[in-house]
């Protein structure tokens, strides 16, 4: 890498002191105006710039934003978050801000990826992703007064009105009614859920969605509807084997994933409506309808929250259903 | 974000002047010992750590490589660079160091972010991909003696003796021979390429293979058999209406990417072996054959080769064929 120049060589062409072009650039009122043209000149002719990081050592601040990159999980959902982070980093470069990755194995690790980050003052915030109930990182950051905002919401009761820390959220309940309405409009009567066990926040979400829809056309014994099985990445059959047990057969399935989708299109054929969630390419290539998050959205707002000082403190934003 | 103890901060709490801070950091051994200690004591009391912008204007450097992360085309390839960047993290990581992101609209664009993040010393060094014949970002890297490694080989003529630039990049070639072997040794003797048209480094490189392969076994006339489509995300289809209007109907196909394999696959049904490039998600979910990048091994060489000034000026990284 070339050789920047530095203010000892600005101090040597103009054969003054260090602390002369430091005044200069400083404080230009108190230097001498010969003494201060023979600097500028010295500046010009060398090409100096006052460094980044003496830049950032004087503000404190780095203008840069610390993410962290989940191992590949190189399935649908690891996707999901790539396709955040190229929202963010474009959205932060309008802005000037830059984007920090970093990886931890667990939340201890990532715990102490944040001490050395903010020890180091290499950001001036975070962004947090894959949040869960219980999420040790959240207490962390809160007490030692880091700024932060959570691509997801807190997960714990009463989570819309917890003003603990600032999150942005896409409402995947919103995106099942909305998907499940539009098959019973198309006149599905018997639509299963493919989802998830019960017990994760985001799963929970997205069932209540397409009860409360099935709930709503007066349809209210959903026992053998209710399919919950484990997602397996060597296994994407598992939710069409599923799917293709029930008895009778299902007039219209939606799904927690895109994967679990892709299971009852192959145990289904395309005859049989079936929604996913996420608009992965899976679902543009295999043909079915999906609820895509705004991710451009949650990018433009996660950032419009980690620089304001407001009362608000969440966006809850609302799915779109793409249908094919 | 919390206020970090600055050097004014302890020199207030030890009784003594900035520079005598400074001095006790830098050049203990001019410090009387009974300052020294104070100094030491107020340093430990507030939890004073030298700051990182301060470390690294102190040594210019700042253990940090940029990345350009292209905008999200939500297809199969930025998903393989994508799954690089995923590998390189997590190598860099182990290594100490960061990898900072940003975005670039075309060529002159990302030249005038090297020049921002060079005159910054934000970064150390360089990281580029999705390199291609005449790429202009490369002269003006060598330069401006920028250490840089590119994930991409410089595609010119004699280009894996080129020693201009350090370069990772897989054997495409070998790869597409691998698979054609493996087809012709099935039994398989009307083996068609399905590729993107002629004229690109990396297509050209995969339709070589498959040729060469194909040569070996005797069989000369490929005439009818290499078929070339512009990829289209939003007509999967177009690479599987080639491949069904042959006539008469192929053996097996082997593919220069794995959503132009989707295409084949749902043209030809499973009963047609069908091998597609990257080993992405669809080839596990449709259960179709495909050659995987070894993207770890490419980021260990990539870091391997930005830290070193031996005389190795690339590695060409043989790929693998995932049998389905």
């Amino acid at each position: 890498m070339r050789r920047l120049p530095t203010v000892s060589d600005v101090a040597e062409v103009a054969g003054v002191s260090r602390q002369t072009v430091s005044n200069v650039l400083n404080t230009p009122a108190i230097v001498r105006p010969e003494t201060r043209e023979r600097v500028q000149e010295a500046i010009a002719s060398l090409g100096y710039r006052p460094h980044a990081s003496a830049r950032r050592l004087r503000t404190r601040r780095s203008s840069t934003i610390g993410v962290r990159l989940d191992p590949g999980t190189d399935g649908m959902s690891g996707s999901l978050l790539d396709r955040f982070l190229h929202a963010l980093v474009e959205r932060a470069d309008r802005s000037g801000l830059r984007v920090l990755l970093y990886t931890a194995a667990d939340e201890d690790a990532e715990i102490a990826v944040f001490e050395r980050l903010l020890d180091g003052a290499d950001v001036d915030a975070l962004v947090l992703t894959s949040t869960h109930y219980g999420d040790r990182r959240i207490p962390w950051l809160v007490e030692h007064d880091v700024r932060f905002v959570t691509f997801g919401r807190p997960w714990g009761e009463h989570d819309t009105t917890d003003r603990s820390h600032r999150w942005v959220d896409v409402d995947g309940r919103a995106g099942l009614h909305a998907g499940t309405t539009s098959l019973l409009e198309q006149g599905a009567r018997r639509i299963a859920f493919l989802g998830w066990p019960v017990g994760s926040g985001t799963g929970d979400d997205r069932r209540n969605g397409w009860r409360q829809a099935m709930r709503e056309a007066g349809i209210t014994d959903l026992a053998g509807l209710d399919l919950q099985v484990e997602e397996d990445p060597q296994d994407l059959g598992r939710g069409g084997r599923a799917v293709a047990g029930l008895e009778p057969a299902p007039d219209a399935v939606v799904c927690a994933s895109d994967s679990l989708a892709l299971g009852a299109r192959l145990a289904l054929g395309p005859d049989v409506p079936v929604i996913g969630y996420d608009d992965t390419p899976l679902a543009r290539a295999l043909g079915f309808a999906s609820i895509a998050q705004p991710l451009d959205e949650v990018a433009a707002a996660v950032l419009d929250l980690i620089g304001s000082d407001e009362g608000v403190h969440h966006r809850l934003l609302t799915p779109r259903l793409v249908q094919r």
